[in-house]
């Protein structure tokens, strides 16, 4: 739809915009726009974050989350329990896992989920180098956090059967009707398995 | 939701994406997290690109759209017809005018429409140099291609009196029912003016 501008300068922004996921032709010419009218410093403070961002950051080599340094701020501080390992598909759900405040152990980013469909194998993902920091010992659990979707408890027994045999436990994020969830609208599946694994009603637990 | 990152990089970069128009703080993770997954170049060519949009784009001296140059390549252009000027609102309708490659005169860019209720006034408005761009002759016709919105009526009345003491025709885009919509669902406002100013069929302008 939009073809062609005057500016060489303003087609440069508006393909590089454009290349974000999400993001149209349409949508980066507004923001191109937009930032035309504010203040040469607003496109430079974003250019620069951006750039530096990028330069700056890279990934943990324990964990493999992203970092400032070589062990990323989670993995060498001394006051989370290094003893539990929670094992996240992405950066994003690190900061998701974060945000919920009842977790103080350490990460192991995989980098995705097992998915034949779309190419991805145990190779791809970051399963070997959990399995040798498991083996290095001092782990005394790991809870697999992945996605419950077909592709998430293939991931998490394809873990659970590189694990087994080593001297660590692995748990997986409990199932169930989600809180705020009427029981009218809760899949029977979901269900079914809230039922199996109901929990003992006590005044501390199930506030 | 998300209230912080282990990164001050990212914090940044989230930051400043997150003053986008329309793009919340949940999309500029998404889209930071995306660009560290890519190469570092894509980072550095989509920060660049906005820098040097923003530092080399300036507004062309006579029609104020953006240039490169102090005068733009349409205002320089020898080929298009000067006599010819049609005001728009914005940078992006000069853009969208001319993919319709149905004009070849010169634009003049507004920067907006008359809006008392946005605290816009004439004065903040690229009007007084449309009328003196007109006074100082060589202008036949100036077409208003603003928003067939109140402001827009307004903004054209206020034009066509500022400019109406001056020899130069001053026209208006056509109101009437937009090609592909069916008169059942046009708005009787649009059909009744569309009545008025019903053309003269012929094979030529009809098709």
């Amino acid at each position: 739809m939009i073809q062609e501008f005057e500016s060489t300068l303003l087609e440069g922004a508006v393909t590089e915009i454009a290349r974000l996921p999400g993001i149209g032709r349409k949508t980066a010419l507004r923001l191109a726009l937009h930032l035309l009218r504010q203040d040469v410093s607003a496109s430079v403070a974003l250019g620069e974050a951006i750039i530096n961002m990028r330069k700056g950051i890279r990934y943990c080599s324990v964990c493999h989350n992203i970092s400032e340094e070589e062990v990323c701020p989670i993995c060498s501080n001394s006051r989370r329990d290094s003893s539990t390992v929670c094992v996240v598909e992405s950066v994003k759900d690190v900061i998701i896992m974060e945000n919920t405040r009842q977790f103080n152990g350490l990460y192991h980013v995989l980098g995705g989920v097992i998915s034949p469909i779309d190419g991805i194998g145990p190779d791809a993902l970051e399963i070997d180098s959990l399995v040798e920091r498991v083996s290095r010992g001092g782990i005394d659990e790991v809870i697999l956090a992945l996605s419950a979707t077909m592709e998430g408890d293939t991931t998490d027994y394809y873990i659970y059967r590189r694990l087994r045999d080593l001297p660590v436990k692995v748990t997986q994020l409990a199932r169930g009707v989600a809180v705020g969830n009427e029981i009218e609208y809760t899949d029977e599946v979901t269900l079914g398995r809230s039922l199996l694994n109901r929990t003992l009603f006590s005044d501390s637990v199930n506030l």
